[in-house]
């Protein structure tokens, strides 16, 4: 976060200097810029997304989904740090927490509704709760650990089973 | 993360200048002591420990040493946000990840012990699960959000039931 600067950006892509500020005039728009380009580059491969999506529904496509999320998430560490590092930015930028949280808020709908549009397993909450695991999983992953020494695959395939898959989960929630 | 320095600590503390650095000669050894000052603003209330402590362990037991822990780190977001940030410089500075590292694989270590000996559901795999899930959550609640708008003590709730509570939970796991 200290050494992103417009300058800095203009030197990394040998464009001429206040190029960078052209497009981006103030820090919170270059950040918000940055947050959704590293949203860009999350993206699935559509091959991919249309292999997964030839397999009718089931918990093991969830986790076959879910691996791949990791794949693009943890083999991507600078990205998933520097999104990391953004929403830490934002408690100290109103401006960023504004566009940063469009951005993470569409996110998230837009899992919900691929989701329910492939017809798998648990609604809008289990995505939730399957967002926050992730989101641990990876910080673990990719900075300082717990050192539970765990396979993150294994973690994956745990995570869908118990937090989607159970049958009476006896906690008060109504599965979708 | 920029404005800690030696100098600033010293002003902060009202001392003389000098003396943060005499303590704690390196940025490493300060940001150290940083983190393990956290852990120990963090620690749980013996009177509240004893209380819970007198329960008969259970599931429900369970959940409310975790809205015990919700309690203390979503009730210190500056210290919860502090760890995260800690945690994301150490992938800068080889030094901090080592003592970090240390802290947080005791902190671990001692939450199974604690949980063992206290004959709560779930082992040391559970722990993990839960942490990975607490750890998002926290972030969830404390920088930018998802969106999901869902009560706090209700994912705690749901985490605990889903992620130890289950009978089988099919996933290729045994649980202890």
């Amino acid at each position: 976060m200290r050494g992103l600067t417009h300058r800095a950006v203009d030197l990394e892509a040998r464009v001429p200097q206040g190029t960078a500020s052209n497009y981006f005039p103030t820090r919170d728009a270059l950040l918000t810029a940055l947050g959704e380009r590293i949203m860009e580059r999350f993206a699935p491969d559509e091959a991919v997304l249309a292999e997964l999506g030839r397999r009718p529904p089931s918990l093991d496509l969830l986790v076959d989904y879910l691996r791949y999320i990791l794949q693009r998430t943890a083999g991507q560490p600078d990205l998933t740090r520097a999104l990391l590092e953004l929403r830490l930015e934002a408690v100290r930028r109103p401006g960023l927490a504004r566009t940063l949280g469009r951005i993470l808020r569409g996110g998230y709908r837009d899992d919900v509704a691929f989701h329910e549009a492939a017809g798998l397993p648990g609604g809008a909450f289990e995505i939730a709760l399957l967002h926050y695991a992730m989101d641990g999983l990876l910080l673990d992953l990719l900075t300082v650990s717990i050192g539970a020494g765990l396979n993150p695959d294994q973690v994956v395939t745990a995570l869908a089973h118990r937090l989607v898959g159970g049958r009476d989960q006896g906690d008060g929630t109504v599965r979708s």
